[in-house]
């Protein structure tokens, strides 16, 4: 796995994924916000949603379709609840502004909550999440994304990978941090089996007659992932009712394109058949621990609650319950460390950037 | 499975549980809501919460283990969120009470949250975000229950069986009812394979020791369910975070019994070894739906969502795509018409209260 890898500081992705950003006219504020999404991703161990997509977003730029400039802005509001239209830019600019809006929100009505339309990909969901801790507030995060899974006894993609985060502080432990997508598997997984033209495992695929398969040639090729719980008799109606839910609050409420409608994020990407709205969508929560008890008793009693589930009895043969949020945690304590490390392909991405916008990198 | 099965109208099993209700002294009113709540889940075909479990309300109330006559109220609040003290009432009276607060803050504060503490187990979730689409909401259900479920690589029951529910409202179809348990399988079917001696599939329980097991008794002796995903690399740490999110939801943050620590909804299960709050805990939310989007247009789109994925490709050897609701809503008009299917268990219970109350049954 570590052949050719390379090792960069956290701040000098940032920097360069800053001036990617102002090159086509970000504005200073906005290419830091934006660029921040994508560094916490990299110090997480996320990397499939840091710098290892400015490339496709250097795409979209280039060729005029997101907007460098938007004017983000309310478009229907209730004290509580609103929907924000994200005037087609940068998720990674959109999502931090709509975000802001709910906890602003939260901050004058107890909760704040934003369904959003007209914006992009916006990075991870737990970025958003992990905000409102800042503010002692429960942070929700989803968003909806390009079709991937198909529901129950489906035979085609109908639905995104459409994750759901939520956070919540503890006093002396790190925070509990939920992020997961609605499918079984990421999409990611299936591509790295294809290179490796090894099988994956029965439950995270279909061809495109809709039967279970280990080929990741039978995904790629028409077919798609299975939604969390995978068959019927696991609960796989389950997972496809999450990534629902995920769909019509992120994107049916806000005015977005759902579902099979949702547009691709990369240039290469299949184009939707037509559209039912703008962009894609997302959703954010924000809650005011106060408003429902002491905001340290709370946390006291996070703390109690990550004790006991640390503190379960171990299956045999693992090393026990993790609290989640704990594996991302760890990768961030070696990352800030140790820099972050980019394979080959990347690294050369980000090469190509350099030559084609004169914006140094290494 | 028909065998010694007998039908009744609705309306009859209904006014037989507001007696029962009303033999311990609760209120007219609270009667009738408890009843309706139970109601409901048999018209809706979820058996296992409905009139069937009657007898274990009775034996609660009888051993006065739950107050007949709570006085809910608000014990903190801040305009779209507030928490609630249940006093130990019974959940089908303080569930709806706490839901009915919610709803009351939406209407005022475009959204409104109620964690709910000192309550007891309140029936099927979706019976409150059903109570939502009444008023043009959004509307959020969730509830902790007694342990069952071992969190991923744990060896022991933790957390309950802990349900999501989320509804949304449609102009022309019946509305998309969500309404998920976060664990991989319900515990009746492991007590019915127990009877019936056959295996369960692999990836519903785990033994005493945290590995799966196929043998129904390794689960009921000491063993557990295992959450939505089954195993790692299903996405099992995934149900576990969603079954958490609504253990801390629920009851964290209200003040309720959480975790392992939920007391037991029926006199033969385990007391938990300590208390760490008041009661078990509800959580609820409604979202007014005309401060996002006009409540027509939303409306429309939930249609067009409805048609979009009941048209998806149909996977080879299934009938296709259910909407989230389907198979209740169905199961809802054959017994309106019908009635209700009552096993000869359940029957005997309910002859055995009215033996034990004076109440007369059939």
């Amino acid at each position: 796995m570590s052949e050719g890898i390379k090792k960069y500081p956290a701040q000098v992705l940032k920097e360069f994924s800053i001036q990617v950003f102002r090159h086509f006219g970000v504005s200073q504020k906005d290419a830091e916000q934006a660029a921040d999404v994508l560094n916490l991703s990299d110090i997480r161990g996320i990397d499939s949603h840091g710098v290892a997509r400015l490339h496709t977003y250097f795409d979209m730029l280039t060729l005029g379709k997101i907007n460098p400039k938007p004017n983000i802005k309310i478009i229907r509001d209730k004290k509580s609840v609103c929907t924000i239209d994200g005037d087609n830019g940068l998720g990674l600019v959109v999502g931090p502004k709509a975000n802001e809006i709910a906890m602003e929100k939260a901050t004058q009505h107890g909760s704040g909550w934003a369904s959003v339309c007209n914006t992009n990909h916006y990075g991870i969901a737990s970025y958003y999440s992990l905000k409102a801790l800042e503010r002692d507030m429960i942070g929700w995060s989803m968003t909806n994304t390009t079709k991937l899974v198909a529901p129950l006894w489906g035979a085609e993609r109908m639905l995104g990978t459409n994750p759901i985060s939520i956070a919540f502080p503890a006093l002396k432990n790190r925070p509990i941090v939920i992020d997961l997508a609605t499918s079984a598997a990421a999409y990611g997984k299936i591509e790295i089996a294809k290179r490796k033209n090894e099988p994956v495992p029965k439950g995270w695929i279909i061809n495109n007659e809709g039967a279970m398969t280990t080929n990741p040639n039978d995904m790629i090729n028409g077919g798609a992932l299975l939604p969390l719980g995978s068959e019927r008799e696991l609960g796989g109606h389950k997972g496809y009712a999450l990534s629902a839910m995920v769909d019509i609050l992120t994107s049916v409420l806000s005015g977005a394109n759902w579902g099979p409608f949702a547009p691709p994020f990369a240039l290469r990407q299949e184009i939707p058949s037509r559209s039912v709205g703008k962009g894609i969508g997302h959703f954010f929560g924000a809650m005011e621990i106060d408003g429902f008890m002491d905001v340290t008793e709370f946390k006291k009693r996070i703390d109690e609650w990550i004790e006991v589930f640390r503190n379960t009895k171990k299956a045999k043969g693992t090393d026990g319950v993790l609290i989640p949020g704990d594996p991302e945690h760890q990768e961030e304590v070696i990352r800030r460390k140790e820099g972050i490390p980019l394979m080959p392909p990347v690294v050369n991405d980000l090469i190509d950037i350099s030559r084609r916008t004169g914006i140094p990198f290494e």
